[in-house]
This record gives structure tokens, sequence and C-alpha cells, in this order.
């Protein structure tokens, strides 16, 4: 199968790669990747301001993925920006990482905390998640979202004090009683393996959850429903 | 005062002169009322593909609200777009015309329905009011959200019709429990009043009620906090 | 516009002066301020019983405003005594201010906190505000309701330590999460400025709130619906 | 033990024996009851202006039980008018048949429905109930609230009609889901168990379950506490 | 009136002598007790798993209760372990004691908190017991659920120990807002009266509340509705 | 890897073989299928007797997976019999078909309905399976659980009269908004595909979903968090 994954931030060689590489990891035998930055939108995405700036060309992407044959589409980032809109254009399964993750979460456990990224007094993402869980309807399994004081574009740089960091709110969720811990940012490549390790309790990464999750929506041909998400009338649109 | 109200359509003379003739009327004294459509998005929004489509350019006109001093702005759509955003970037109050309706909604009904537009076979407007409701936090006063089978485009053509189906709708919601009517469309254009004769109980205009909305939260100087809506970070990003 | 404002509390020629003097600074040009003490009932309210105790007097009033042609009433203080039944009586719009206030913050905010009054010991009023915020539907927003240790007929006498005291109440609200801070009782008079400024994050009066609310419902000639607040059946009541 | 009732209602003789009659029919041995109306207030209670405007003498009863070492108190109407202020004066325990109702009903039953009285127009009595039931959180299990067209001083008289009525009122709620009816008025002296027959489900008469609730209460030495209900300060009260 | 109570777990003298004692000292006069523990399953309940092994034993001595002319059966442990299936077997009310204290201290608390045993790291009990609470839609009223560091088999060993633990997280409990306590384990028979004084605020022994609405329903001759609670069609089953 | 399917029920060749078959073809490419029965129990389950009837011998098939080295286990039945008391003892994932299905559905849709069996009379399958909605969260996207008349082991003797059936109850809650059906018997065997070809909305085998969701948590090498499912103490236990 083929999936399309939209990364909506602009090019950046290096998010290109360390994306196509993870879900490579991920995918299942007989799973291709490809991976898409979108034309024009933010270079990262720290806030709801950020997501919406991107939708336009996820939305742009949505439709490439469709027309391209692929089998379903991801919007890399834990925003899920655009997902609604996404899934009345597209008849194939338009799948966001974080609801993949909550879905999935919501299945191992009833206390689970999301930690993500947030430079000092930037609690957008915070607040993004929060109501991202309120959406999807998982918030009263959720124990609390909790931030690090980092940048996205600065996990990379950062790596060994981003994972400490992890660990360190991971383990202040643990005492508010979480037994599960959702990664907050698809940023945080490869690192919920060794978070798992200091922590004792499952950790979910989100970009392995989104890539799960359309492999078998696929499997099961199963896609949004026509009469939630119909299709938008045809009209002029200018971008 | 003066309030910035962004029409989140791509400019057409007859909708920009009868908004702005509406909140006109609506206006108290002293209030001013600039109406501006977006520089690029669709030219109507009937779906959250709609909405999505034009969250860029919306953001941008509150911007350009803020900078030019105006002391609130207005989002002139029911789908509230981008609201969330608009509220990180900019200062002064932000109101969407479906949180205004509901929250005014709430101080003198605990069951009211929402009537919207939605051509046959689309009832994208009423899973997008849906969600509004309840990403408000309104369901548990919500009663129904229905539709009438026509496009926003053309609403003023079939004005009659368009009034008949609202009241025949909004009869199905009383049978239903509901004792307030909200209009579900900013679009239906000065027939609250009309509808409220016919139906003998409140209908709320969302038009109406942003603006009034906005006046009393420039009076009482109060805008959004800058704990959860903080300033986003700086970025590149290109539109 | 003509507004009665039923002080719910036996004469105080103190209290009278002083919510006339609020309410009229509040008021926007040609908005009419009456204010009216009950003729029975306690001294203050803090607590359910005395909430309770006020109604049938409160009642009387509202019966009163509707006779005189008064375009709305507001029952002036944060337990929102008979708010109900007065709805059933009245056909002009009923405003309590902790439903206004409610209401108003959750246009700007998705997490509030109110900081009212309570000898030590004494936490009826907390309980009683948090059935309030549960009535209207808004707990879902609320991060707590926090008390100060002074009795409503001290807050003058005190009124440097009661600001202290609140500013201090407030910034555990804000470790607790809250971003937007309602006073939790209107006999708080003019002092939600100057908390602000202490504070960093608007702060709602619900004296100025319950005004501006019932400035729009007046302007929009909205008013709650017979089909829910059906007037009474004519019986005996003797009181 | 000693139950002291309190009859919110303006002193009728008929009301007063009927009331006492079916509550020592329902008293176990060795509960004696004393059925007492109130001084001041409607003479009969249908919506919720007229609850509020017992109030005040309800409270004085209150006290007069205390005082005159009752065990326990029962305010005999669905309403629970003047609950939680009851409960704060007071140290023995304050039961509304309302609440007790529910409070037995979901011990038997995820799914009930509660039948009322309401003349034609008059929907005041069912807007009360449906807060009721949302006050002490039984909403999720409550199928609906409906009425039969009578008014509460006419059901003795219309005895046969009203029985009638509430069976196919009944049945209504049954075809909506409901597996168990509980009657919506303390009017309904002695109509539970031939409709029970009638309906072949369980249904619960609120005079009834307030008195078994009073009787294990007491038995069990539980009231309310005086953490959340405490004593109200001591203050000037003129009624 | 005749109770029959089901103690889920293997014939232990002790354990029968001190529940029909208990039983026996709550039991008003007229009630006659009769334990009996269940053919298989575990030694004692401290986690769902043990729960669910004990589930087709329980049903089999409801079976017996109701064959034997009993009025009603209580299953004495605080996992309501086979509650449904019992109530779809049985036409006389089946009682958990779970459900028993939740409804009972619903009437006179909004804030309650659960204070159980559970092993150091064996919050299989604490899981369970959220669940429940939950499952009975008592959640907005539950503070917390807190455990004590001791086996149930200990309980009696280490009484004094226990009262004092107990004390203890009930007073943190209190410190999160809860006014009213229910002791979370059946086996903590005979204390919570000392607990009460000890604390000063209203402790539910669950023991007693299962006995005391068992009385009420049989005397209410209310039970599960045969609707929602249907006798299972008739089939092959092997135990 | 290796998945153990405990099928709930007594041994049946006809039932194993059509499970194994079912789960065989859903199974991807190196994903080997264990099915088996239960020692004990009921030979069908149609409601929670049957369920609760059922729950120790899953339990010791749980550990029998355990033991054998598979990499996670399934209850093949919509009941999710046992499925806490499984987490707690096992550390290999335990997937209830119920949850799994509710978990996938809700990426797709937020609007479905579940449609299940129940002879004439016997709504025990629809209240077991709305518990169950409720107890995983999701009742807020759960639009109905509707019931066709026919037993579970008449399933496959009336195979055509059950799909005409279950396509006209499903036609009825699409009236009622679902956009998505559940199917509400993991005896439904093969049918979910030509269903959705009669109704043009996503149906999702619980089979095929239990399947896909324990491919993936293997995947991920997610498992039930041993905080909140400790392993149980040991204990004498006899079945």
């Amino acid at each position: 199968m083929k999936i399309y994954v939209i990364l909506p931030i602009l090019k950046s060689v290096f998010f290109e790669e360390a994306t196509k590489k993870e879900y490579d990891a991920a995918a299942r035998q007989g799973t291709e990747i490809f991976v898409k930055s979108i034309r024009k939108g933010p270079e990262s995405i720290e806030s709801e301001y950020d997501a919406e700036m991107a939708a336009p060309w996820v939305l742009e992407e949505v439709v490439n993925a469709e027309k391209q044959g692929y089998d379903a589409a991801i919007t890399a980032c834990m925003c899920d920006t655009a997902l609604y809109g996404a899934r009345q254009i597209a008849t194939i399964p338009i799948i966001g990482p974080c609801q993949a993750s909550l879905a999935i979460a919501s299945t191992i456990s009833d206390r689970f905390s999301i930690v993500t990224i947030g430079p000092e007094g930037q609690k957008g993402g915070v607040a993004l998640l929060e109501k991202n869980v309120k959406k999807y309807g998982f918030e009263s399994k959720l124990v609390s979202v909790r931030s690090i004081d980092v940048a996205v574009l600065e996990i990379e740089k950062r790596r060994e004090e981003v994972i400490e960091a992890l660990a360190s709110e991971s383990r202040k969720a643990m005492e508010e009683g979480a037994d599960t811990i959702i990664l907050g940012c698809t940023g945080m490549i490869g690192m919920a393996e060794g978070l798992e390790k200091k922590l004792g309790i499952p950790v979910i990464d989100p970009t392995v959850a989104s890539l799960k999750l359309a492999e078998i929506l696929v499997d099961m041909k199963l896609t949004q429903s026509k009469i939630y998400y119909p299709k938008p009338a045809r009209k002029r649109i200018e971008i």
C-alpha cells in the first residue's frame, strides 16, 4: 500500500528526510511512504496560529494524494491541521497523528498524559492539544498535557536535553496518575523507546501511531463516511 | 469604537455592502464598522473545507485590524474560522458569530436549535456547527442543528422561500423541544425579526450577536488572556 | 433604556448608593439605572440559605420592574437568587450577574476561576457558586472557585486587605491553570481594574457584566422564551 | 424515630390529611410522622416561581423541626424547594422527594422517565424537574420528563382520568426506552401501585421514596456534612 | 424480611461470622440475614481479576436466593461483581454495596471520596472502584479514590494500623475537597463510627448501606425492570 | 506474530472453524491465529449473565496464551468479557472486539450506531453494549444500539434473513443520524462487506477490528500499563 505523508511545514531537507526515515522504519513490509512538505505556510507548527496558516496547502496535498492513487494520507503534525476539511474532499482515509495516538492509547489505558514542547511562556501548544483531546472526545481519559521548554526547531540540536526533560515531565504526569505517555510532537523522532525504558510505562509515538492506523484502515477498506464528510460544493477558490 | 469585520470570502460587492449595512443597522451610536473581504480563499463557506481554505487570509486581516487601531475584530461567518489563531496573534478581542450567538443564547434559554443552510446531501454545514457547539461547551443546551436545502450564494435570490423553509425547520426544532432559534448562517441577513414573529419564540441573528458582544467586550476592556492565547513565536511563514 | 437593579438584601443606604454609583459608571449613554433593595429578607447573602430567604421579595420587585415599564431587571448578587422564577413571571429579560459573567467569560477564556468571599469555615459561598456554574453548564471551563476570609459586610471596611487577598487567591488559581478571573461577589465594587493590573490577566466584574448583558439583550429585543419559562398559573400566594 | 414533613404550601386540611395518611401508610413500625404546612407561600407548586415563593417558610419549618427534636425533615414536593439552604441551617438530615426518588431509581434502573402534571402550555414543571435531575447529576439516566394536562389542585377530583393519563404518558416514555417510571408530583397520592400493574414496570412514588430514605439516613446516623453545608453566619433577616 | 448475603469468596469461618454479625447489627427488627460464601472462586477480592474469577458462583447463589424465597440478595463486596447478570436472572432486587453506598452518599454530599485497601504497587482496587463510580454515573461527585497499603486478609490482624491509615488518607481526601468518606472495602467491618469521630465528617459503611438499601427496596416492592434486565435465554451452561 | 483467540463459549466445531477462517482471512502475512474455546461456561453469549458465566475460563485461557508465548490475546465476543481482569494478569496486550471496534470507528466517524442480535423481548444485549460504550468513553459518538430479532445460534442458519434485518435496522440508524455501522456480534461472520454495499456507508466488523488492533499493538510493542493493571496478588483461587 502507498501512504502519502504531508509534512505541514515549508520544505526542509532535514525534516523531510528524518520523517521519511522514521515512517520507513515503522512501515510494515509492502507499505511505501512518500513524504511531501507543503508549498506555502509556516516553517514549524507550535500554535493554533501556525496550524491555521498551513491549512490550505495541506488540503492541496490531500488532493494530490488522492489524484496520484495513494491509499491514505497522513498530516504529520500533532495539530491535525485541516483534518475535517481533508476528510470532506477525499475518499481515501485521512489520518491525524493526534487522533490516531489518542484512539490507540484508549485501547490500553484509561489515564494518559501528553508531553509536548513549548518555549517558556508559550502554552499555545498545550492549549491546542487540550482542544484536540476534547474535540476527539477523550477528555475523560486525559490526566494532563505537560510541556518542556524547547522550540520545535531545536529538538534535534538539543536531543539529550529534550529526552531528559521529557522524562522529567512524564514522571510528574505519573505522579498525577498517568499510566501511559503520548509524545506531543511528531518532531520527537525516535525518542519513544528510550523514554519507555526510563519510565517503565508505555510511551506512544504519534508518527508510528498514525502510520499503523493508516495501514489498518486501508486493510479494512475503511474511510470517513460521505454522510458527515460530504464532498464540498464546487466553487471558486483562490489560494 | 471601531470594529473591523472580516468577511472570510473572496470580495463580492453585494456581500460587502449587505454586511456593512446590517452591521451599521445593529451598531449603537458611536460604533464605526469597517467590512473587509479576504484577499484569497473561497467565494462562500459551506463546509469545514471552505472554512479551512480561508484561514490564512482571515489571520492576515486580523493583523491589519490591530495595526490600524481597531478596537475589536469579527470573523463574519458562523464557521468562526481561524478564531483561536486570531486570538493568539491579536491583543484586541476577536469575536466569532457562532460563539457569540451561543453565549448570548445561553443566557435566555437552556434548549436552543440552530437552523442553517445546506444544499441537498450537503450536511457539512450541520457537522461543522455541531462541532463548534461542542468546542464551545454548549452541547448540553443544544436540541438540534437543522438545515434547509439552499446554497449560501442563493439565499438572497430565493429570499421568501428561504424564510419559509427556516420557519418550517424551526417548527420541527420546536417539536423536538427547542424554545429559541439561532440562525446558522451570517448570510441570512435581516431575517431574524420576521422569523421571530412567525414562530413566537426568540430568534438570534449571529451578525447582531457578534457586534453586540464586540461592543461590550470593548466597553469592559476585556480580551483573550495571553496565557492561553500566547503570541506565537516569530518564524518564517509564506502565504 | 431603563434597567431595574434589584439588590436582594435589606435596605442599606451605603449599598444602595454604592451599587447605583457602580452601575451608573458602567452604563452607556442613555441607560438609566434604578436600584431597589428588597422589602424583607437578609442583610447580606453569603450562602444558599441567605439566597433562598430573599427569593419572594426579589420576585416581588421583578413584578414591580415590569409594571413600571423597565426594559430589563438585574438581580444584583452572584447567587442569582430566584432567577428562573423571575423569568417565568416576567416578559422583560432577567439577568443574573453570575450567569452573565460566566457567559461573557466563556467568549474570551476556556479556563477561568472565580474568587469569592467566605469567612473562615464558611464554604457555603463556594458551594453555591460551584452549583451555579454547573447549573449554567460551564463546569468544563471552570478551573476552581476560591475564597478569601472576609464577610460581605466587611469588604468595604477592609478594602486594601480584600484586594491583596483577592490577588493572592487569584495567583493560586493561575497556578492551577486559570487565565481569567471572575470576581465572585457583587460587593467587590470597583476592584476589578486594580486587580487586573496586579495579575496581568482579564478580571471580570459581575456588576458590569450583568449591566452589559442587559443592555445588549434589550438592544437585540431578546428575552427568555415563554415555552420553557411559561407564566405560572394564577393562584393564591401569601407573603 | 420522628420525621417532620414540611408541606410547602398554604394550609389545606385535605392535603395535610392526605399527606399524613400516605406517609403513615409508608412508615415502618416506630416511625412517627408530623405534617406541617407552611405559614405563608403559595397554595400549590407547579413552577419554579411557586417553589421560590415558598422558600423562606420552608426554612422556617426546618428550624422548627430541629428545635423540636425531630430526627429528619422532608420537604414534601418534587421541587425540593430550599433543599440546600435547609441543609445549611440544620444538623438533622433534610430529604427532598425528587432527589430521594432519583437516587433510589438509580439503584434499579439506568433509563427512567418522570411523568408529572402541567396544565396545557405550562411546561414550567417539566423544566423544573429537568433542572433538578441535572442538579443531582442523574441526567445520563434520564430518558424524558413528560407531563399530563392537569393542575395540582385538580388531581384528586379527576383521579381516574389522571391515572389513565399517567399510564398513557408512561407508555410513551417506555417507547422512548424508559424501563422505570418516577411519579413527578407528590400530589399523586396512592397511584403508584395501580400504575405499576398497568405498565408492568417499576413505578416510584416520591412520597414513599422520601420517607424510606429518611428512615435509613436516620438509621445510619448520616446527615449532610458541615463542610459543604456550613451553618450560615448569623445576621439580621426579616421575613 | 429475609436477605441473602453472598460473600463472593471461598468459605472462611471468620469472614462468614464477622459478616453475619455486622449485617445482624445493622438489620432492623424483622430482617433476617443469611450469609453464604461461594462454592468456588478466590479467597479474597482485591482486583478486577479476583472479582471476575468469582462471578459464576455468585450467580449460582443468586439463583439459590430466589429459589429459597429470599426477598433480596446482596453481593457483599465493593466490586459489585456480577451485578448486572444477577439482575437479569433474578426477579428479587440485587444490591451491590458499591452502588448502594454511592446512591446514598449522593443524597447527603456532592463531593465524596472513597478510601480503600491495596498493597503497595497494587492499584487494581483503585482502578476497579473508579470504574464502578463511572459505571453508576457518580463521577462528577467523586473527589478521589485513595488507598492504604494493606491486603484484605490482613485488615483484621492490623486493625488499629488500618484505622489510623484510613484516617490519614481520609484527611488527604478532605484537603482535596471531600466532605464525606465512603469505606472502599466491605472487610472494614465496624470501622466507620470510629473514623467518623476522628474526622468530624460523615463516613459511609458499604455493608450497612447495602442492607439499608435492600430493606427499603423490599419495603417499596421495587426491583430491577425486566425490560433492561430481561431473563437470559435458556441455554447449555457448564460451570 | 502469533495471536491467541479466545472463543468465550463451550467448544463448537462449527464456531471454532468459522472463527479461525475469518481471522485467517483478515490476518496479514506472518500473523498466525490460534482459536481456543473455553473449558466451561455458556454455549453462546447474549446477555451480561452469559458473559459473566464465561469469565473465569476466559481468564484461564489468557494465562495459557501468555505461557505459550503468544504475542497478544483476543476475547472473541462483543461483550469483551473479563477484559480488565485479563489485562491485570497478562503482560501481553489483551484486545476486546467491542473496544477495538469503537476505537477504530472513532477515527473515521463522530456518529456511529451498533446493530446487534437479540431475540424478541431480549434487550440484554443492547443494554450490555450500551454499557460497554459508556465504559470505554464513546457515548458522545454513539447514535444508538439497535437489535434484530435473532438468537446467536441461529445466525448462520438464517443468514440471508439476518443480512436483510441488519440492513433494515442500519437504515433506521442512518435516519437517526448514524454515518457508520458497527456490527454488534462477532457471530456475524463475513457480513460486513455485503452490508456496506447495501448501505453505502462504512461497516465495521468487530472480528477484523480486533485482529487489526492486535497486530498494530504488537508492532508498536504497546500493552496495558502495569500501573493501572497491576498483577493481582497471589492467593488461593479454585475454579
